[in-house]
């Protein structure tokens, strides 16, 4: 298995998360968003739409959609499971996950930022600005429900990593990165400590992949 | 079953042509987006985010994001499949629902609209033209795609509608809403032709709900 990513593209970081969770050994080859190189002819062809992360399975099928690869993965390698088994528990879970998958991270990621300098002209401090409004308004929303819900245990649900942790935590890094105060969240602070602490989360973490550049870098 | 939905939202137009297709029977209730009953203490109250679609069960739990309400309804009613039995295949549909979902749909809302305005003077033109913008980044993935891979049939995937045409055609009804060419894209086009021969499709469109406005409304 070979997964196409990058080291702080939050979607390439789910799929680390829930690989390592499983256990599942893949080789990783980094495409260099910085440098464009999602958009040379190599990495066209095999994902003509240019974004990563791009899953090829052993029998060589070509898998897209970060979210489309956590729940083939959770299909095809059901040991350590990532979504609870009732219907109505896997509901709330991706419900949870696409909080940040559907009204998050598209709104604040590269190619969104792009058009903003281009249509409205806007500079690097108006678009971080415009991230930590999505982000914020987002993760008020995650704070509200997992500190109500009796569900919320030790994780976003009950005391195992699911696919709403696998969604939550890179998203915590892309709010740290634009300066969001992460003290206005405390459940979601005490979730990411937890997660903090699995082996999974900490090899999948940016700062700690082969592409990572040396200032980003964690020693030890 | 209850489904709060509004005309032409297109989340919940996805959820009512899934609740069609598989044939279950749910009461509708309208929230006046245009109003801002979204944001009333009554709808606030059943779900805090002030969004729909919110579908509650026969057993009363509250069910919130479209996509997770979909797969709740494919695992808690699998007749009338809406998914391929197969894992691969499953994720070539997630993948494509994906596109519409998390590529296109989260970046033409009303509140990315309003937001817009705020920061960016953006007037109803500005917001149009941003809206098609990533309507026709989107829909040009999903027209290469479909065009090219064999998996597609009459339908994004096969011989019967799955969740990529759920979310494919609320989705051509938005790029048609803000004036994008459709010309452009003749398999995308085949495939919606193919939907709008379906009663579920035909009773899920904006225009023949309860709460459409008679400008709107079709006859007959």
């Amino acid at each position: 298995m070979r997964l196409y990513g990058y080291f702080r593209s939050s979607a390439a970081y789910r799929v680390r998360i829930a690989l390592g969770l499983k256990g599942i050994v893949c080789e990783q080859v980094a495409v260099d968003l910085a440098r464009g190189d999602h958009r040379n002819d190599d990495y066209m062809a095999i994902h003509p739409q240019g974004v990563v992360p791009t899953l090829i399975t052993d029998q060589g099928v070509v898998l897209t959609q970060s979210l489309a690869i956590l729940e083939f993965l959770e299909e095809r390698y059901p040991q350590v499971p990532l979504l609870p088994s009732e219907a109505v528990a896997r509901a709330r879970v991706r419900s949870l996950a696409y909080i940040v998958a559907c009204d998050i991270h598209p709104l604040q990621n590269l190619g969104v930022r792009r058009h903003l300098s281009e249509v409205a002209g806007f500079d690097a401090r108006a678009a971080d600005d415009w991230n930590r409004h999505w982000i914020e308004q987002g993760l008020d929303v995650l704070e509200q429900r997992l500190a109500r819900e009796v569900e919320t245990g030790a994780y976003c649900h009950g005391e195992a990593p699911s696919l709403a942790d696998v969604c939550l935590v890179p998203q915590l890094y892309n709010a740290h990165r634009y300066g969001s105060d992460l003290a206005r969240y405390p459940t979601l602070a005490r979730i990411q400590a937890a997660c903090d602490t699995l082996p999974a989360f900490q090899a999948a973490h940016p700062h700690r992949q082969p592409d990572t550049p040396a200032g980003f870098r964690e020693v030890g």
